[in-house]
């Protein structure tokens, strides 16, 4: 069983820290966004959970992780408590935060990998899903929000190639029969380093060739 | 069985009473939208049956009761109608739709927990996915407008609290074994009158303690 | 089995010819929204296989076709390729997108209401889940781009009728036990040359009677 790569106790330990540093950006938001604090924690467990509500539906795990695990559930509730009282001072760790969401990036791209090949999923399709994990909750904040999700966003440092890449360390490793404890933490630890590196050096991903609207990035409207 | 703790046919009129009233709160925003016939008709369809198909598909009941009850379906397209033909005497008549809709909230909170329950999960998932039916449609119709949740916003009378009562209500009743038509009633009435209150009084949730924008609300351009 | 209208080798290239359309519309979206190279595959895949995963999801067709089919996958990127490389070039053809658009829209309301039905839902369902099939991918695409979904506005060309009609006659071909390929192929056809004619006359669906914001579509500013 793929998913007995660390014992389950570390496993579900990694998964609470993911859980837990997504739901502090979703609660961040709802903040900024001037809203009450239902508002906090909805954005908190939407942001903290949807990407992988949307890989056990997609995989037929019903009902999701996230409603059977209570820890999965009062996680994310005691991140929006947090930014509720201590908002200015979790604002302050922002780059804090963004490290740690970058270790919530790696962890759920391989361990949402994982959980799609195991439920019988292909190798282009498990990594598909993935990626989905690890990025589906953060694109289901900024809609709910109204606000382009930043994935899409080119003025943003890159967050899905990190996740792509972890993604797909993982399938090559299944691939080539060489998926374990070591070879899946190295793929946590790329996509996280990766990301950290993203950030440290504003890497961005082209757009579209020749586009007609290319004066648009010289001028401060745009989008 | 707890889905029989009203007559099949009574829990039905219920049911087809809540779906009334949230397809007229969603046709008329569609209205307001400047949507064509067919824009009224889909969000008062997703506004009526959203959280019910989100709730079932989080619990397996596939295909999602919408889906295999005619009048689920064709409830929504009658009040579409309704408000297409008679748009200013539906507005006029927004206090009745707003009472009408806080009992589609109460009667929802409460069957979708019972649901929910019935179909295996816990008593906390339960109370979250009897919230997310009462209140899902709603989230996706602002969506689908383009529009910040109601939901979420400060500046809007309590929603999620009567909501979260009344199915705490219900899976109180269910631990100490006490869920009868009468207790599961009385929860309904409860989340309906709270429901009632806020909008009569306008109460509010808080925002986040400390927030660096607190000048913001004093300016006429919030969010 | 009804899947069998056409061999599937022909129905599974139809299918593959509509997915690669519906992926030029979303990345040539992206690409007007300044989305980046990861930005516009995300939002060629979910306008691509939007409709069909969220059919699946309903009829319980897990995991949906879209994860088991490799081409169903692949196509939306190779559209994001075509797209990012040589974006003007597909501009200037614009009217030929839309041809395919259409065609897409008459292949996708056929299978999907066929696929439904043979999951056991009912004529009413079937024929509303192929709508969703159809429309489902434009929605979101419109959703994550954080813009009205065009499928809403009034002031845009009929989109939703032709789906309609041509998902409705195929429930009427299955209720008088007339469907083959004869009849399907004529449902898509009516459905694309419907759209086609919507395109070319600006058939518009009207808004609600009496609207009090009625002056409002004198004026420039719309919605």
């Amino acid at each position: 069983m793929l998913n007995e790569l660390f014992t389950p106790s570390v496993q579900h330990a990694l998964d609470i820290v993911g859980i837990f540093v997504f739901a502090i950006s979703g609660a961040l938001l709802a903040v900024r966004k001037n809203f009450d604090v239902f508002g906090i924690a909805v954005l908190a467990e939407v942001t903290a959970l949807g990407g992988g509500i949307f890989r056990d539906v997609m995989i037929g795990a019903i009902p999701p992780a996230a409603f059977t695990d209570l820890g999965y559930f009062t996680t994310p509730l005691l991140a929006a408590g947090l930014v509720f009282f201590l908002h200015p001072h979790v604002e302050r760790i922002q780059v804090g935060v963004n490290v740690f969401d970058a270790a919530g990036l790696g962890l759920f791209c391989v361990s949402g990998t994982v959980k799609a090949y195991d439920y019988g999923l292909g190798l282009t399709a498990s990594a598909a899903l993935g990626l989905a994990t690890a990025v589906g909750g953060g694109v289901l904040r900024d809609v709910l929000a109204n606000e382009v999700p930043s994935l899409l966003r080119w003025d943003r440092d890159l967050y899905a190639v990190p996740a792509i890449v972890g993604a797909t360390t993982v399938v090559l490793c299944i691939r080539f029969d060489a998926l374990n404890a070591y070879t899946s933490g190295t793929a946590v630890v790329t996509a996280f380093v990766l990301r950290l590196l993203a950030m440290r050096f504003h890497w961005r991903a082209p757009r579209a060739w020749n586009r007609r609207s290319a004066r648009a990035e010289e001028s401060p409207a745009v989008i």
